[in-house]
């Protein structure tokens, strides 16, 4: 487990990859969305051994992102659950996920579509401003330091997020 | 490195998490959109080690996430800027920002905010239909395989992402 591997950063990211940042858990969480919820179930559609699944599935019970519950008695079985929080990580996985999509290609196409459930559209993700309630281009965001960042990390000024690279991939060039 | 540890998935969560899943990538890639490019800034940012550092660096540049530049000659000094790929990733970052920010809050507020440069309005992600040109609520997306997913990966069939847990923190129950 990570434990507080990251904890002399006041960071958002960190604490959160401190609780999923850990190889399979975002796949374990990718997984129950998708509806695989039972231990064996896990294993085999993972490919990841049964100690490893079991470590992975006892932190994230631990952490409030899942819910253990016991759907059959003598022998025991159990399924795991996303709680609200574990939902929370949903756009998480998609942006992964469309991210994969777009740099990584099938030949065939996405594995697989996020919908509309009443209207079957396809669905993205857009950064939106609760300001004046227009969509965000990424070029246009800004990030700015928070009450909760300690005075040693970092200053307070306003600042886009930088210019990308523009002269195209590495390997092109001389 | 990851290399294809998760090569056996059809799933472009796993082949993201390829890229980006090793400890230490998001958290380079989340420096580099802070404005911290050079080796010796991220070294002392992360509290990384020169050798992992150099490892992620170098993997990242190779699948294009990364550019390096030469800054300065003699002695030879680098930096590192984000592709448009790398760039691509900035929605990953932000939302396990904003989910830290809601499940592991700091007592004096968040460390960072995302801004909208024009207005300065709260930035925040949200999904949205392409169909109906609505936003759409969690609840409201479903999964569907696409042309991508092999035979053996699961079935075609529309679902809605399962319900969550809805009876507390498993803590909580007797």
């Amino acid at each position: 487990m990570l434990g507080r591997y990251f904890s002399d950063q006041t960071c958002s990211v960190a604490r959160s990859l401190e609780v999923v940042g850990e190889r399979w858990s975002l796949l374990i969480v990718r997984d129950i969305l998708l509806g695989i919820n039972r231990f064996d179930d896990l294993v085999s559609s993972l490919g990841i051994t049964r100690t490893v699944l079991s470590n992975r599935l006892h932190h994230l019970v631990d952490e409030g992102v899942l819910e253990k519950r016991v759907y059959q008695n003598g022998p025991n079985r159990s399924e795991y659950l996303l709680t609200d929080k574990g939902m929370g990580l949903t756009p998480v996985i998609a942006h992964l996920m469309w991210w994969g999509d777009s740099h990584y290609p099938e030949a065939e196409g996405p594995p697989r579509v996020l919908l509309h459930h009443p209207c079957g559209g396809a669905v993205s993700g857009r950064f939106f401003c609760s300001g004046c309630a227009s969509q965000v281009e990424p070029g246009e965001v800004m990030t700015r330091s928070g009450p909760g960042l300690r005075k040693d990390h970092g200053d307070c000024a306003e600042r886009p997020l930088p210019p990308v690279a523009r002269t195209g991939s590495a390997a092109g060039e001389s």
